[in-house]
């Protein structure tokens, strides 16, 4: 039973049949994932930042620029909201109600802890090879005048939702005799051919590790 | 001119080369997402929802359930920020502190105004032309009960900032002798082959407004 119960502030209070508890698929959610959202609050204004990020087991790391003013908010332990949205598909019922989208969504509810030393250095290694597998090797590790300007945090993966709308429409019987198409369009995700820096010193070839990402990351 | 002068929390503190005032390109990436996360903060908890969005000229359109606490809070004029991030592509730069994403990225602030009435149900209908070109004539619109559940909020364009990041990779000079491949790879997102609903009741083809959808979007 790979399920979790709910706390009070991740029940899905709408549409609760579309709510999942299994582990394995919020993993799979996240390892897909290239981009999260995250909340800071600032003197009672909100703000919703885009960040990198990466699952490292029961926790994610996300990282900033130690000069960012929300970003050190968050550093701080403010409360916090870290949303995960895949968009599969669009869903075209008979009625414009039912009309929908296939996505995937995860929000993660808690408090940042920033980290440092060793387990900084280790959290930025996991964000380059889950972000770019295989590049690790490749990119030159971060220096301590870079460390010194990077803030690394991490947020556990205790209190979290997610929902998933992955059904066909879900049309009223009334509406099932309009003479229209109904269905899914499912959405494709994929890496296109790289695109050489233009300050290559050579005649590099793209690595084995690039070509061989899959498909459906986004 | 199309640029606007930024107010103060407009002002992008990080990474100001990335900013840009240009309201085309502005509109371009609103209308190529189909997908926003917006804030809510709820007793000092903040709450980051994913939501199908449509632009609308100067402002946006979001709706949700008229039942949900969150929901309810925005229609009552809570200050928001919204934000709408595509991602285009990696950037495999020599150092891994250099290393980052291709991305557009809107961020807006304010509150939201409840519509109702006339204006309610022209939103509604422009939210489904935005998201799936054509099909407002295909599938029914919605009915009063409909009508009374949903919720439909409007988000003026007026305070926003965007961030893009589109460059090749920006080594340090001393990296550049590193003997590794350098570049970006780019994403694409396309729509795909669409799936019939399992209920339809004729050989109904799939309308060529939808064969018709521009890859691109996501």
């Amino acid at each position: 039973m790979s399920s979790r119960q709910p706390a009070p502030r991740t029940q899905v209070r709408r549409l609760p049949d579309k709510q999942l508890h299994d582990v394995a698929e919020r993993d799979r959610a996240l390892d897909t994932a290239l981009v999260a959202h995250i909340a800071v609050v600032s003197d009672g204004q909100p703000f919703v930042l885009p960040v990198g990020f990466a699952r490292d087991g029961e926790r994610l790391i996300v990282h900033g620029s130690n000069a960012s003013r929300l970003f050190r908010s968050l550093a701080g332990g403010a409360p916090t909201c870290l949303t995960v949205t895949l968009v599969d598909g669009l869903v075209l019922a008979r009625s414009q109600f039912e009309s929908s989208m296939h996505y995937r969504s995860v929000m993660v509810f808690g408090s940042c802890t920033e980290l440092h030393g060793e387990q900084k250095s280790a959290a930025l290694a996991t964000l380059t090879e889950r972000l770019m597998p295989g590049r690790g090797i490749d990119a030159r590790p971060p220096s301590p005048k870079e460390l010194a300007a990077t803030c690394v945090l991490a947020i556990p993966l205790q209190e979290w939702s997610m929902k998933v709308s992955a059904a066909p429409p879900d049309d009223d019987p009334a509406d099932l005799d309009r003479p229209v198409w109904a269905g899914v369009v499912p959405m494709e995700h994929r890496f296109a051919e790289p695109v050489d820096a233009p300050d290559l010193r050579a005649p590099y070839p793209v690595p084995q590790y690039v070509r061989s990402w899959p498909a459906g990351r986004h």
